[in-house]
């Protein structure tokens, strides 16, 4: 059994990070499956995912790994080549089991969203949920 | 078809790898699923799945990696940021395909698990494999 | 329903980068599946897959990224050590959904396969479709 489902953010500005876990975790339930894989991804080349723990102090320590190992400026492709680096380096791509029609996750794991583009932007997200 | 089973594996220490080929394949061949994908998952915010060779001068290697990327001081979290940090770029979600009932890998790749928190413990991994 | 295809692809030397994306599209509408995921993976500990723009400048960003990253000399496993971990890094494992027939992707979202490794060589790509 397949259930999809397409769902829109917005982001305000550059470095927003939007938790998606308790909206995946409805979409989950509402799609009646059991048991199987909830694949999330986001059509976007600026797009990141991340998933663990979502704490303030760690949200800036996030924010400084990105800028560490991708920094904002010195590369030879335009404003937003960071925006495209942190997009490869960590892809909107992430899939989750699902069990008795829940979300399997740690108790510390959230399933983010974090605007990597320059600014803010309207942002989709396509939900795939295989199972029985 | 979908097939699930939970594993559990237990770390001793912080660093610690753990190959989890022979324990997929050997579930992919009790799923007596023959072709399809195998979804490998860890529900905690600290742990690492890596899927490449498993020498022993290259696991030094891949330790010296993470903490050039992802240092073990310097964050505002506590003492485990970093562990967040790595599980946010090598995250615990492994997906492979599965051809005559059996996982398909190259030579040198192997799936393991590396315990990024501060000290060995006890681990869950949801496996689900989908197919026919 | 399960669709499974193989594919070879040949890298002439160390850094290629060869666009997957028109191939990925025209095996996804033979499948004849509507609705589902595509998960594209490389049996290789040495290969990349990575998804964002392809222009030119990025291309040399990316290099020079994978170089800050995860440098070329320095480690203990002989000469493709870092091969081994710019695929840990990045692993040559992605999914994206296939709606109505066609794959989900961000207008300058690209697959495509770097070449790890020291040298070109015959690569082996595996897709499996799920879906309906």
């Amino acid at each position: 059994m397949i259930f999809t489902k397409t769902i829109y953010i917005e982001t305000e500005k550059k470095g927003d990070i939007i938790n998606l876990t308790h909206k995946i975790e409805s979409i989950v339930q509402e799609s009646k499956i059991n048991d199987g894989i909830v694949h999330v991804f986001a059509p976007h080349a600026t797009a990141v995912f991340a998933l663990t723990e979502l704490e303030s102090n760690l949200r800036e320590d996030i924010k400084k790994l990105l800028e560490d190992v991708a920094p904002e400026v010195g590369w030879k492709h335009g404003a937003n080549a960071f925006s495209h680096l942190r997009s490869m380096l960590l892809p909107p791509d992430k899939t989750l089991p699902v069990r008795n029609g829940r979300v399997i996750r740690g108790t510390w794991q959230d399933l983010f969203f974090i605007e990597a583009d320059t600014s803010g932007r309207l942002r989709k997200i396509e939900l795939t949920i295989i199972g029985e």
